[in-house]
């Protein structure tokens, strides 16, 4: 999984621990550089989330929500921060099913990746969900939300607006477009 | 640009501003749910920053450097912070410079997408660019990476492995194909 680059690689000195959150921690680490000079890295620690591309009757499952970092509501897959110890895929299916009642039965793993490699350490395992069911949702007690199903068209259209503005959601929406390319393509179109 | 669903709004009663530093900052602001209770929401604030999807004679430009938040070197499409009050255009063609020595003649926005609303204001502007000419790259005095030209199979083979494993370096490689089938498309393939 990791590239091993000696030359550029950095090496940590010391660490301070500024902040402890809920969801976030934040840290000052002090590193050597490749020329053996020092450098400072600040390094917000998360503890890893999931989002879910599900589309329900060629709709995608939406959840509208206020985000304060924006100050506004956006548009975004269903998403969680990951549990201590849970299992990705598991989560994958607890925050589906509690952010927009819809229970799955297949699950697969489309990527993992890191949001802000510069400063964060943030990792989110991005899932398809196949074979939906919809039942009803039961949100977390400080998350309010609404849930919008989307056609590719009314995602795109959102997307244009900015009310899909958040890096996971408009990489789920390039891979629902190729699942569509190439399920046509598979159709002998 | 915004959505206004005033029954997720929530408001702002209080800020805590925890830590100022070279890159983020950090703040816990008190807020008021759509209920009347009140929530803690821990945030980071970011410039913003620029990314580049570059691809020169069939090669998407990729720089491996190491990300302390990481642990490990990873490969990436050229980005950077946004200098304070720069032009994103402007920033898009002064890192891709900088960090690849490419010249483009020809520069359109792709996306602005946020990494993380979460808990991060960081939003990302990511940029084709196009008519490149080679040059000399001159990197920040902190920065230490190297360039990485790849085919799109090598770009395939480098997130199945996870040496590129960020949400702006995979989202790119999904337009990149996107724009490649369009092409052959147009070519009346």
């Amino acid at each position: 999984m990791t590239s091993s680059n000696d030359k550029l690689k950095e090496t940590t000195v010391s660490t301070e621990h500024i902040f402890t959150g809920k969801v976030i921690s934040l840290q000052v680490d002090t590193v050597q550089l490749p020329d053996g000079t020092e450098g400072k890295r600040e390094i917000v620690k998360h503890p890893g989330a999931v989002a879910v591309l599900a589309v329900h009757e060629g709709r995608l499952l939406l959840v509208d929500q206020y985000r304060q970092a924006l100050g506004r509501c956006e548009l975004e897959i269903p998403a969680g921060k990951l549990e201590h110890g849970e299992d990705p895929m598991e989560a994958a299916r607890r925050e589906l099913e509690e952010e927009t009642g819809y229970r799955c039965s297949r699950l697969s793993l489309l990527h993992s990746f890191y949001t802000s490699p510069g400063f964060a350490d943030e990792l989110i395992h991005l899932y398809l969900a196949e074979d939906l069911k919809a039942g009803n949702a039961s949100p977390d007690e400080d998350e309010f939300l609404e849930i919008i199903e989307a056609t590719f068209a009314e995602t795109q259209q959102y997307i244009a607006e900015g009310r899909i503005s958040d890096a996971k959601t408009i990489l789920a929406a390039y891979i629902w477009q190729q699942k569509m390319a190439g399920d046509h393509a598979n159709k002998g179109a």
